[in-house]
């Protein structure tokens, strides 16, 4: 176990938790939404507009920092939190996903993958090991394993194989890990020397896939497991299905992170099948492309229909794009392609995220869960009913 | 005379002056940097974090929100500071530089200039009343008269004509000001009751030109007067020459406003030839094109040299960007094309400029302005010398 790492569950309402996470650079209060910052950055906004969201931590991706500006330089910086001046945790994903959605051409072999990088082409590869001396050299509080990640698609055969494969380089992932953190690896610097590093569960839609996954990555033993192969094209139900019987059977001393997940629904969803973290590009990506989230659902500021609409996006919001700029005003700025429509959107979305996971975590602290899971379902549609969509 | 509109000159220091600008939603301390607003937005940056520098006031554009999205549209909205969500002080560009630099074929009579949108190639008018109407509309602190700009390689002649025709024009906007002002256009809704108007001096580099529009301008009467015609394309020489020859023949009792200038040296060597405002899109542009201004002159942040730099971008800056995030970041955002990497140059540069300001106001409260130059041109090169241009 990390010495800096601890969980503990604080109250239960349902089978949803409410817990606090301790890590090398902070306290994570569970469950949480962890915002994307895939390059060491959160698109749209800058990292004093993160913290000033009050996100107690944030993703960064070891496949991207690896291929720029490389692990090596940002060891030499002092790690990721100096290279980027952000001094709450980080949690960084493996690359494993990446690898297998972005790279080109590549070959995977039981020892691991060589891949071209997509920004030049030039080869590159990762394994168990080196994607866990990478994350040592970046310092994030959390590391991920590295793992095959099956399309969506895939046949069962070759999901079986990928979440075999997943479980072998789990065990080797561990090792590795462990003797860095025990100094056997002198010539890796590890820029936090309290990491955690968390195991993957995998197995696609398959329940004794997943079965096997469980039973196989806690027989390794990490501080915590994360769901992968999840979000990934499969309709909502069946996620939540997949999601709840997975967690149900992860140890419960153990903080339980569902991978890229999802539409605000899809978080009160899994909270109540038991997931305590999250991570997803959707309030970003979509504050960019002009839809932003209300508790009645996501509306498009492109809209014609918004070019005269003196109110804030989402009358019940506190953020400072509500408090300050009218849906006109974000109309406006999208439309004429300035910059600050992107930051003014995403401030406004990853607050919503944020500010749902808050009243989640108050309904688990005052026992209603049930409750407040039913008044947000009643009144949040992924489809704005009063939307009429004109472009 | 507005009665919102007041200017006082505070101190003295050679020719430099300190004063103190009132206007209907606020103060101006003198000499003053406007950010360049001309969407209604600050390129790079929220409005909030344009209030977080200190600006006092801010640029917008006649012509491009009379194109987009309409300056009734904003009239409807309660005006530009409502439908905008800044509360400090607006100036209206007339959209005469626009017409001439940016619009699609023109036609100049003597009545208005017909053009084409630069965005879509309809058919648009602009004249001295119909600029004056959409700035009542807009509600902006001070609105500025519609003139004709010569291009910077014009012909004596053609300088001399667009002069003349600037004054002619000029009287007419100051007729229609005042009959917007006293209430005799009814239909022309003013969003800003208190709103001042600044005429605009022509003549190109031509100082009898100058004189000749000096005179003309301050016979039709404005509360403040502007230099325009400057910083396309002379030699800095040239244009501090003219800008000094002229602010000596402008009234005392106004501010001084030098139109699109410019390098963070050219405020310095006018303020001492006695100009009081200014405003440039470099510090913003510059910013999204990853050049920073410092003490020492303006370093290229994608410069590789920075690649591994775990400095600020400059030492002495007390911005946000320089406190939380090196060099080394900056570039990395740069390169990898985040959006943040203009937001936080565009807040290092704008502070630069403000800041700049503010040393120059103290310089002169103190009477030490001379001094104050002489230091900051012994330390500025508008090249940085220690810089290795490598792409």
């Amino acid at each position: 176990m990390s010495a800096a790492f601890s969980f503990h569950v604080t109250a239960r309402s349902g089978r949803a938790r409410r817990g606090r996470m301790t890590l090398a650079h902070g306290v994570v209060e569970t469950p949480a939404f962890m915002p994307v910052g895939t390059q060491a950055a959160v698109k749209g906004i800058t990292l004093d507009q993160v913290a000033a969201l009050d996100a107690s931590i944030i993703l960064a991706n070891t496949y991207h920092l690896h291929v720029r500006p490389g692990d090596e330089l940002i060891a030499r910086a002092g790690g990721l939190h100096a290279f980027m001046g952000w001094t709450r945790p980080i949690l960084t994903d493996s690359g494993g996903f990446q690898v297998f959605s972005l790279a080109g051409r590549r070959i995977v072999r039981e020892d691991g993958v060589i891949f071209q990088s997509h920004l030049d082409g030039r080869q590159l590869s990762l394994s168990p090991e080196s994607a866990a001396d990478i994350q040592a050299r970046l310092g994030s509080d959390i590391a991920m394993v590295f793992d095959e990640c099956a399309s969506g698609t895939c046949t069962r055969d070759e999901a079986d194989a990928a979440m075999q494969r997943t479980l072998r380089w789990a065990a080797r992932a561990r090792a590795r890990f462990e003797a860095l953190s025990s100094g056997q690896v002198p010539d890796v610097p590890r820029a936090t020397p309290g990491q955690a590093q968390f195991g993957i569960v995998q197995g696609g839609t398959h329940k004794d896939l997943r079965d096997r996954s469980i039973a196989g990555t806690v027989t390794v033993g990490f501080e915590a497991y994360a769901i992968g192969g999840l979000s990934v094209g499969e309709p909502p139900p069946v996620m939540y299905d997949i999601a709840g019987h997975t967690a149900a059977q992860l140890p419960e001393h153990a903080p339980r992170y569902l991978m890229g997940v999802g539409m605000p629904d899809d978080l009160v969803e899994s909270v109540d099948r038991g997931i305590d973290l999250f991570d997803c590009v959707l309030p970003t990506r979509n504050a960019r492309n002009g839809q932003l989230f209300t508790r009645h659902g996501p509306i498009s500021i492109k809209n014609s229909q918004y070019a005269t609409d003196a109110g804030p996006v989402d009358p019940e919001c506190a953020c400072t794009t509500c408090r300050h700029h009218s849906r006109a005003y974000l109309r406006h700025l999208y439309v004429a392609g300035e910059m600050s429509a992107a930051a003014l959107n995403t401030v406004h979305n990853l607050h919503f995220y944020l500010d749902t996971m808050r009243e989640i975590r108050k309904a688990i602290e005052f026992g209603r869960f049930d409750e407040f899971k039913r008044e947000f379902l009643d009144s949040y549609s992924r489809r704005q009913p009063t939307e009429r969509v004109t472009e």
